[in-house]
């Protein structure tokens, strides 16, 4: 088994006045026409871009018109692109969009987990209650995917395969955005069930080129993919939740930024001012270096206004606290490991 | 800030037909001279050791004759080189060891996490009961600290201060097995508070190499080892807990392999039979690959019989389910990242 995606040293654990570990990271930044404008590590080997792809999925769902179907709104279309933290807030929607389908909490296959959000998790033990699909961070998702089902006359049953005609339309409009074939080779199972697809960081930041220019699509891809940048610009906090860095990014920039993280340390965003896509991938997998390599890649495009990257200090650099709440550590991105030619470039 | 601790891809993270993530990994096998036998990556950067360092803290206590002073056996001095579940087990012993050195849980500056054991945490949650310090995985190492306090004369406050008494003797006795100086440029604070030293993979390849041996040390120093390798092979479930990869391995190598993991994916292994000490480091620190990485090693090494080789297959290759729990992939060692010189070398 060989492994031809290499990164480069970009963010460090210190503890004390030592570096502790180390998260290598491979990234790209490409216009909608697939021209690199800048690159770190290798860009051409596919990546499952886990729920970073969700915007795209989201957007097929838009396309065969649920949400004139069923009366949705942006919010319901911002978590059908998230991968939520399971709060009140979040669940309630999903559950009355449900109703609104004629779906039941049973018909959702993705598992149920813990909320991710801890107080909520915490809450809900405290009442002795089991956490549902509801809770699953991908519920949105699959609420929006029956919803597709319906619209498209198909079964809720079966609604994981990547043989079913929900699953057909939404790999259908991948394939069209990320400009790649996705055969079997290509396609693994996500946590949540559902078929997940691997494709090269360079198209996948051609694709979030795409949702930022709406160029290079058909006018329905087009239409919807703009609606879903305009939910999840708008209603950030559906598309994440309290304290995390996606719904941070997008309410920083004040909807410049359309941010989506991915299992495996994977990060895509479409910049909208630039009229770029960006993806990242922490080689090893980790979660905790991916907002720090994020920011710190979205400096080197000078992409932030001051105040924006001020907010968002506290994802660009995170302590390392001990059981006991103190401070005794840091992650942040090292210097110098994006290439300072490809900033010329532009 | 410069890394100058590098590894090798080792461990792949597959996702149906694809590596998704890899990690890489640095390591080293040293006899009691420091004489080098294998070699993979940076082997000369200093490294915090966490709680791999155990063993020697809890042989500092032993020096002091703590085993005497307050009658603990070997289950009691396995615990006190434990990173435990905190399975009940566990923090009925350390309770147990607090009231015979005349301590409180309140002296337990280690501060509380709920029991690392699932099953554990989630009895005592159902229960409506919060963990305390004793669920700590370190509680037993911060009881023997207390115990060394007290056999030195000095009192438990403080005990988490380089300075304190205690910590000195416990340094003073790491530095002898490594032959190393642990200055401030060496120093952390590890997540229990207590004074965490970084040294090189070769001095901890070493160090463990003199446990295995007690080579190189002095007659009381060698005692106290002695001591530590006995508890720790017959009591393995104190050291780490039901399932994990440490007391598997000591058990299924019936002895003949001491192994303690640390924080930020660290493992150490004193390799009896061999007379040689094993040193591992994934370079960004995720637990996960520490254990696949470590039977790698021993495999090159030739270390484990056919049926504790056998045995340790679940800690080798981990299974990666997704929430429905159905099986999506798998956390394996990649072939041929060991050197093979090194193996002729042998």
């Amino acid at each position: 088994m060989f492994w031809e995606l290499a990164g480069v040293p970009a963010v460090a654990v210190r503890r004390g006045t030592r570096v502790e570990s180390v998260h290598q990271v491979a990234a790209c930044v490409c216009d909608p026409h697939g021209e690199i404008v800048l690159k770190v590590g290798t860009v051409e080997t596919p990546v499952f871009l886990r729920s970073s792809a969700k915007p795209f999925i989201a957007a097929a769902s838009v396309r065969a018109g649920v949400l004139e179907r069923f009366g949705f709104g942006e919010r319901e279309l911002a978590v059908m692109c998230a991968s939520h933290n399971g709060e009140p807030g979040h669940t309630e929607l999903v559950a009355s969009m449900l109703e609104r389908i004629g779906a039941r909490v049973e018909d959702l296959a993705c598992g149920a987990h813990a909320p991710s959000y801890e107080p909520a998790a915490k809450a809900l033990a405290a009442r002795g209650e089991h956490p549902s699909a509801l809770h699953n961070n991908c519920s949105g998702k699959h609420a929006g995917i029956l919803a597709l089902a319906k619209a498209l006359g198909a079964p809720f049953e079966g609604y994981l395969e990547p043989t079913h005609p929900a699953q057909r339309a939404i790999l259908a409009l991948c394939e069209r955005v990320s400009d790649d074939v996705f055969g079997e080779d290509k396609l693994g199972v996500d946590g949540c069930g559902i078929p997940v697809y691997a494709t090269s960081l360079r198209n996948a930041a051609r694709s979030f080129a795409r949702l930022a220019t709406l160029e290079g699509l058909d006018d329905e891809d087009a239409r919807a993919l703009a609606r879903v940048t305009s939910a999840m610009t708008n209603e950030p906090w559906y598309v994440a939740g309290t304290g995390r860095f996606d719904t941070d990014l997008m309410r920083a920039s004040a909807g410049r930024v359309v941010a989506k993280a991915g299992a495996e340390a994977v990060h895509c965003d479409a910049l909208l001012d630039a009229g770029l896509g960006l993806a990242v991938k922490v080689i090893d997998g980790s979660r905790r270096a991916a907002a720090p390599a994020t920011i710190a890649l979205l400096d080197a495009l000078r992409i932030l206004e001051p105040e924006a990257r001020a907010a968002l200090e506290p994802h660009a650099r995170l302590a390392v606290k001990n059981v006991a709440g103190a401070l005794v550590g840091e992650i942040a991105a090292l210097e110098d490991w994006i290439p300072a030619e490809t900033a010329e470039r532009r």
